[in-house]
């Protein structure tokens, strides 16, 4: 089982993946938390190149684009793909849905160049996507509150509402795999709303 | 005008291009000399991660393939195009035929996967490719006494005989564009090889 965790910056993924770890560690499955861009070292400094905030060169779109799958392709070959052989329960916090979000809806990136990239490069889709979902103004703030902001974190709040409404189109099409979880809610209740997504899809 | 130079490990590119990029200054054209992977600050850095020797977690083949195009695309858009646009002539160490001769013919990498990339983000080819051509263990002695071997450079002679054969595919496939030049010759001979093709083709 793969799960993956979307969502824009400051809702709460993290908090909730820990939650979620907890709860399948207690009904003893072996499960193994994972993230993108990153999940192996070399992805990690991928991951690095991507988030740096570099005022003399700017990145470009497609650059960013195919260093994300590059980096996705070494975590989905040596992570997630062996995990899910071995039938351990892979927790990822973000995978190709951000790609969507982010980079065809915040930068304007065809859908088109995304697409060729998934069909190509990427083998195995989440079983469960959940995406936690709040006004954006919420999670900027909490983002702030975390300190220095990274590359992406330093767009603008305009940035941010193109990527949530990505992920609503996202979830009005694939509404079978991609779950929308109210993050405005408490720690308990948002919680409390996946394990409802676990129980109706296991 | 848009150059690229090819061939495997010590055939003698850096040489020719030197050279090359003297008889342009000469004839007082302005001239970028370029590299692949590379070109850019962050190409660059994308460069080392492709050339790193790292014994702990082997790249995946689609990762290296994703990762040059990520540098491809920022050292066109960045680099290339910019340069032509100004009617400056572009040297470039190496270009998309590598990819082809040395992921495809040498990792064995489909070459649909390479034909998407290309169609997909490369927006502007090479008018002309000059080939340097010499028998593998012509050039791998020269490499080995340049001192340590990358991570390319480190592969067996017959990855390298897969991807000499690359280069000879390429160039039967379109010798409007790639043209060969026979590398075991001296300096001299190898550059005004070089002469009579431009000569041609101008």
């Amino acid at each position: 089982m793969f799960i993956s965790f979307e969502g824009t910056e400051g809702v709460g993924k993290s908090t909730l993946i820990k939650r979620v770890h907890e709860y399948f560690l207690e009904k003893n499955k072996e499960v193994i938390l994972t993230r993108e861009p990153g999940g192996t070292a070399l992805a990690e400094k991928v991951r690095n190149l991507l988030l740096q905030v570099d005022d003399t060169e700017v990145m470009c779109p497609d650059t960013e684009l195919l260093l994300i799958y590059a980096a996705r392709s070494q975590h989905l070959s040596k992570v997630i793909l062996p995990a899910l052989r071995d039938g351990k329960v892979v927790l990822s916090d973000r995978f190709t849905d951000a790609s969507f979000a982010y980079q065809v809806k915040g930068r304007g990136l065809s859908k088109s160049k995304l697409e060729i990239l998934n069909q190509t490069f990427v083998e195995r889709m989440p079983d469960i996507t959940l995406w936690l979902d709040a006004p954006i103004e919420v999670g900027m703030s909490r983002a702030r509150a975390r300190g220095q902001l990274d590359r992406f974190e330093k767009e603008k709040l305009s940035f941010f509402s193109k990527v949530r409404e990505g992920y609503a189109e996202l979830h009005r099409q694939q509404p079978q795999r991609i779950y929308k979880v109210d993050a405005t809610r408490s720690e308990q209740e948002v919680f409390k709303q996946v394990l409802e997504i676990f129980e109706s899809k296991l």
